[in-house]
């Protein structure tokens, strides 16, 4: 199964409602992924599962990443980039069972202004270096809280021409 | 107290020798640094120390880098960037207490050829957007593994003689 | 005489626009700057003033640039990053008389949503490899046909209360 | 027929025998492309062929971009990134017809250390922006000097795997 990883581990986060949003569209084109949340990550994954070591709710995940063969990542801006949290999960992941030749399809979130540019550029390095094929139709969400209506959908039109164009491209890549 | 950061948490690292070496040329300078691994971090760090809250482990942490007037940065080569526990640490510190109009040495190390340049923009940019003054000389270690002596010394002259003008400029800055 | 490059050939553009505001609001201040405009580089640039050669249209430009010691540089994005015609000033200038431990700001502007980013960060990294020093407050301004007033003045009470903390950093920096 | 683009116009460049090297690769596994040097570039190109103005001389060259569906792109390093007259030569082009949805395979030269690897990055930003599908597998090559020999080939068994491994992926890309 393909996957789309929410990008944090923070509770309620705006990155699961979007990953939702993007799963729930995939799957009316005939494309099913699973959401990976870094919510279900080890709390000590940092101890656990760095550096050749693996624990046994980490393995479980990695076996999920080692099977997809499509990405999408949704990536909030913390202190203007990706989170730490969503490098952690990298840099615990197997090399190169986990990414190399696969696909990426990149979006940034945030509260403020710029939709994380910075951050998702900041992964692009990282994908590539795996040797990821990342989409080049990059998703850039500002001021997210805005975004969403209640039912957790994307009302601006601009926005959701630019997110079903995206769809269309993971789709087809 | 002054802060070096060994920006990874992996035992024996290559990072802390480098660490231990600006130290000693810092304090020949008159200038002492504390180094900070990240070895220290709590290993739960990413439940106990994200999004607002504080364990107490972190909380001495917090304090040196609340007290801190300049950085140095020593960064390796995690999938192409900075390490995931490096950003980690980031995202826990305190804002704008930790960082906010401070000043940044950044000091790349990979144990392959290009010494983590990549990385090291990156966490520019990170810096830049905490609003810290990064110093423009960036060092950047290829083959760290060849370049530490038994006595866990720099000898080719030629890192020798840019880590020396970007100490001198940390001294001034 | 401290200068503000305005980033572009483009007749009418809005960087010049904003390089005249800034100018304004530096003068007020304090701070004499001229504004070195990139129409005024030589046309056939790219065969005259490259890889070692300088035409005397050239030589007048490079003697300005040689003797300022701080740098406000306007940027818009051009395909995603900084204008080429920008590249090609830098890549004209002597080394290291032109740059080297000088002190640069930066402003990124675009018609699009984003401010530039991108081109910034990419700036930044020139700008640190020449090895000036990067004022870590940098100025985003999307949609700039919206910002400017029939006067060429900013309007919008946030854009403006971030460009005064930036042109209070140029003064004090 | 597909590029090559020497991204310099830098006479008796090192990035043209580059060039001219994976030219001969590639045809030898049956992909014909043919080199574009920025040599050709017209030598008032700022003047004749930003922002919608286009010369006879650039025509031409407009015309192979438009027609060429994959690219090499040949990359030196130029004051920390890619060179100006490159991004000069992306500016002229017309926009959609010169890149969108294309491909773009990216290799950095330089005669220091690193190979040009914020300049690539850079340059996949730009790529990217333009919704170009760039390889993951980028090409660094320092100290291009030694790189060479007398043929003005690779000899490096090393350098010469990558380069082979990237050419592979152009002809299945």
């Amino acid at each position: 199964m393909n996957l789309i990883i929410s990008g944090t581990n923070r509770k309620h986060s705006n990155s699961i409602k979007v990953a939702k949003f993007y799963q729930k569209e995939l799957s009316k084109r005939g494309e099913e992924f699973e959401i990976l949340s870094l919510e279900d990550l080890p709390e000590n994954i940092i101890a656990t599962d760095l550096y050749g070591k693996r624990s046994e709710a980490f393995a479980e995940i990695q076996q999920k990443v080692s099977e997809a063969k499509k990405f999408v990542f949704i990536i909030p801006e913390y202190n203007g980039s990706y989170p730490g949290v969503l490098k952690i999960f990298i840099d615990a992941c197997s090399f190169p069972a986990s990414f190399f030749h696969k696909k990426a399809a990149l979006v940034g979130v945030s509260t403020g202004k710029y939709g994380n540019i910075r951050g998702v550029d900041h992964f692009t390095g990282v994908c590539n270096y795996m040797r990821m094929h990342v989409l080049p139709l990059k998703i850039h969400i500002p001021l997210i809280q805005n975004e969403l209506n209640n039912e957790h959908e994307f009302h601006d039109p601009i926005s959701l021409k630019f997110i079903m164009e995206q769809i269309e491209e993971i789709v087809r890549f």
